[in-house]
């Protein structure tokens, strides 16, 4: 079973060391890749691995060091308008859908730019104790690294020849798990507080902390599996109108669709591409890689409902052991992407990085097997339009 | 200023007399229309007006008397084919981006087709006192009576020689009013009941009643106004990155959006194209034609926000006296439009009436000008994507 | 047989009866429409039938009327913009793509158009024995008349209620044909002439005459049936890779077509949508509404070829008695549409009727049961692009 | 000036050591490349220069290795599938706007799968002194080495930050020219005859050899210039709707075209994006990467028009000294590429090779700076759509 990760927080090591840790990390995540593979794009929404590698720098580069030292040059002033990625108060920018087209700089010289980003952070972080910034851009790095997984997923999958990035991250420990018998942990209603609070990082839209009224409800102890989502597909899910969201059923008409992303059929019965290549479906894990679509149209068949976004915060704070609540599959909630009463984003270009994306979107909670550790937390918002299946999205029911 | 119209009503005609007037209502509205004008469709979103004639019939049709006589002969048996807008449950359906390419039935047929309904109907009638179903489809009919005339205008304003529909509706009485100054009216924080509850129709999305946390805020005592919108325009609005949701500006970018659909700006300056035709823009009149992105960016800009629909729905029932509530514009919410707690839809295909459009949208509250006498109400929910701006939305401010 | 017809000319009627003449033909065809039917673009290669009856008299408007008399007043000046075509020269003009979306001027307006223009070319015509621009404009709207028919024949096809238009046109006159055996007719190669001579009417593209060099070939007698197109389509022809060309082979698969446009199977075998509605398809007909590569995919499986534009004019000129040369279907040739060596355009606006059109086509020679008597001649040259199925295209063999 | 070209032949070398130069030569072209550059597609024309050279080795391997010895076995059987180009009758193939997602074979793997093939090949050639098919193989890979520079010169291109691929060709030989006066040369018309005779190789599409009836004519004794080229658009040529075919000047109009395909303008005059980098324009070269659009309204704005490919193999067979026939840019003719009188494709896969694509293109005579040494001749017909630009495309005027 995933390691439940909650708020609890071992005292945070020097900035510097952070630093070196999380940029260490990015890399150590492209060891598997080749060239090749990290220049490509394979939808609109995937950016290539080299991309990534370079706009977690170019952040740093942008929001601290040039941000703070008139003297600092860039290795090339191109690089600020090919790695910006939407941030239009910080200036123009490359076109999202052609990033996949860029063939230069090269892997090994966007390597280069790596390293004399973190040259000169170093050299700034000798001297720095704390710094908002800074430690956004370092979460900020750690959402491109669960990113690159996904994106490098997708890429592998649209070559016929299916490559596997490799094993280095397990998708579910099910050895190690009983699979416990389905159970509904009841929580009752009344007035809770959710949003964050106190010490330690949050991005802006898990702010502010506020009241919510909730009614009387129960939550599953355990995630959705493989073998639970094949039997609504052997019930005939996919082409029962009744389940369905309107746009919903349109997709998985006109695109043929009968089961989760990646998954495959032949004679030997399902199978599923992973980032560890093909595999036989498992039965035991939690599914994945469903849409807000799918994950609807499930719980509506199995006679209950996704919770509320307020309802998991409130039950993941009063029941920390829920399993599976981070670290296995993120978790698709009812609740679309808006603001908390109150929010206000940052001023500049920063406060383009969550508010100007509340639209359209639904909230995800949890985290997955892919999130960098110590990223995720109870008041997380993760969030992604109703389509989205590249990403490791899973659910869990209430009712 | 427009007739407030909340839920106090005056005692319900007859049935059979309520089916009379909306029938004849739907069919008066079409009396400036010639067969041209009703066959085509301008955009994927615009049906034809004898598209609409001939719905609003087959619903009757399907759900009643079919239903409720297997000896019931429709006079094409194609119709049903031609006329079921998404009931997917009611059987195989016409694509609806070639609505507009079906030059037959003609108008003059699709009348016969609404008389022979009516002949059956009223013959059903003459014994029924009271039924949900006939209910359901005459507000049902009311909806389409307010898209008929969204629907021309756009149709009309497709068209270089920009035809006037006429003057039969008034977008909105500015000579009765004295357009007061902005006010706003403060609303204490509590627990409320929003949604339906009592007597009378409602739609099976006001539903259920149930309880809701608000904390205190204030709501603008009137609408929004083009001569506001102006100062927005003016003031370099629809150029500011930091005022808009990403989505929204995007499309501002592409597609060169400097004002609200059917705005027009030459030498003599702003008009407005609208039912009546081209007019001079009137500062005074509450802002039309303007989608979710650029409700959301006018109140970022005024250092204000929209309001939920809660905060609405209790502001309506606190102050009934609200002017422009109702039979103005439409008033978009800052809340998706998701399913209350507890909402169950309907069995069979008249549960996809609303529940199956319960993502990417927005819940807009009140009603417009081109709105049927009695159809909205204090729990009223009507609900558009975040681009719609052929509609008859404005807004109004909270904070 | 359809009637054959080659340059033989009866003595020609004063230009102003002719110019009734067209001009009521034009009319007659549209009467078993309904102003619905006229007002629809089915396709963007499709125009509104109301839309044909107002460009043809813009034609006479623009290049007769307003060109020689200053004082002309068109009822509308903004006619010019909805209903010029194609003319660059002749000012701006409405986006082809949005003609059926045009509701105004009414079917009935636009008669009233007719009159006007009529009035007025009348009194110009009273003076006039002989002009090549009025000239020009009646031939011009005989191609329109065809054009009619064609568009108006794929408009009902949309409906799934199948409208017929009628039978004022027999689309072939099987009774009175003894369908003869195939034959060939040998042509002795040799330096010929093609190319407009002489006096009477051609349009700029059938000069000037020149001489071109054919080698011996032969030319069936008939056109190809539609019960040799049905072996065609039994023997796999349309699942053959090596009969098509590969834009034509990768069109068949992405649309999975297996027939002629307006063809279709059922339990009772093939039928054919036709002006006169849906009807058991008839072996001995020859077969309409094929593509180019229909066409040379047929003639590949046949062991034979398409003729050229020059081969067809010449046996054409020798052996005039040649079966449905005319009246029957347009017959394709494997000739790109492009100038006759020496080819010189007219100046002005009138240039563009024919030289800008010369890429990327096909001549088609002949003529079909739909042109206008009197409209086709040997020399004529129609052209359309190789996917072209909705006019009344078949083909004759060569070796 | 460019090395004219014609039919003068060396003796042969063996066919093993002709083999070793051209596969060697392709790799030479590669040489300058990274493995980033060889992996992606900028647009569905271009592909990759990976898959260029492995496609080329798939074309050995099936036409030659597998065809000929059941017992050979590739790298990996599913090869096949990412590397067969458009042979529908070779089996089933990967979808050629995916070649660039695809990357995995590496640019490592796909150099070990030629020497896979090559070592094959060479025991093969061993005891093979003439093949016909190895030497298409070899013609083949010649063509795919223009089209690994073309496609990159376009890669590079997208990329902002304009990368060159160096100076390894030049683009023409200004230096030692004296760019003569244009001239005319006069050629007598009479009955001649085109397409390939005698010994040597061909392409199938050069067949057969056939008399042609050309009238006197003339042909410009250079190409059209950068200088000449210039003075059509400071002569509003790209404005000038009298001098375009229809389908271009929409192009023109939609895409705002004001120059030829890599020409940009700024404040210090045009330059021109070159396989060398962006570089000033040079007035005395040869203009390049023109379509056929706009070399035909080049050449009515100059008051000429275009050669027949007729003319221009005469021309060329008559005067052989004529300038830049070869080895400059590819001559666009009137000329639509279709069969010659009495083609008959190959048997098989291999008829696929060029009678398939004989629709909707013209053809190019002569050869470009790019084309492999000892490629082209006299009677060889490239051809290429209205529309091609990213080709080495200039033009060559007649009258």
């Amino acid at each position: 079973m995933a390691t439940p990760e909650v708020d609890v927080r071992v005292p945070q090591a020097a900035l510097s060391v952070r630093y070196a840790d999380v940029r260490r990390h990015t890399e150590w995540l492209c060891e598997p890749l080749e060239p090749e593979d990290m220049t490509v794009s394979s939808m609109p929404d995937v950016s290539p691995t080299k991309w990534h590698l370079a706009h977690t720098s170019w952040f740093f580069e942008t929001f601290v060091l040039a941000a703070r030292d008139d003297a600092y040059a860039s290795p090339n002033p191109r690089y600020a308008y090919l790695f910006n990625s939407y941030y239009v108060q910080a200036g123009e920018r490359h076109c999202r859908a052609q990033r996949g087209l860029v063939t230069r700089p090269t892997v090994s010289e966007v390597f280069d730019y790596r390293r004399h980003v973190d040259e000169h952070m170093h050299a700034l972080l000798e001297s720095v104790d704390d710094d908002p910034v800074v430690t956004l851009g370092l979460h900020h790095e750690q959402q491109h690294q669960e990113l690159i997984l996904t994106d490098i997923e997708h890429v592998f999958w649209m070559n016929p020849l299916r490559p596997a990035y490799g094993s280095r991250l397990r998708t579910y420990d099910v050895e190690s798990s009983d699979v416990p018998m389905p159970a509904w942990r009841a929580i009752r209603g009344g007035i809770y507080h959710i949003g964050h609070t106190g010490g330690g990082f949050a991005f802006d839209n898990e702010l502010p902390s506020h009241r919510v009224l909730i009614e009387d409800f129960e939550i599953a102890s355990r995630l959705v599996t493989n073998g639970e989502f094949l039997e609504f597909i052997e019930d005939g899910g996919y082409r029962r109108a009744d389940l369905w969201l309107a746009a919903g059923l349109a997709l998985v008409r006109e695109q043929h669709r009968e089961a989760p992303l990646y998954w495959e059929r032949d004679d030997d019965g399902w199978s599923e591409f992973t980032l560890e290549g093909v595999r036989p479906l498992d039965p035991r894990e939690p599914v994945c890689h469903v849409s807000y679509y799918e994950a609807d149209a499930f719980a509506r068949w199995a006679g209950c409902r996704l919770p509320t976004e307020e309802e998991w915060e409130t039950a993941a704070r009063l029941h920390p052991d829920l399993p599976d609540l981070f670290g296995a599959r993120w978790q698709w909630t009812r609740s679309a992407y808006v603001a908390y009463p109150g929010y206000a984003p940052a001023g500049g270009a920063l406060g383009e990085y969550n508010g100007k994306w509340m639209s359209d979107q639904w909230v995800l909670r949890g985290s997955s097997f892919a999130t960098a550790p110590g990223h995720a937390r109870t008041t997380y918002r993760n969030f992604f339009p109703s389509d989205t299946r590249w990403q490791f999205t899973g659910l869990r029911l209430a009712k």
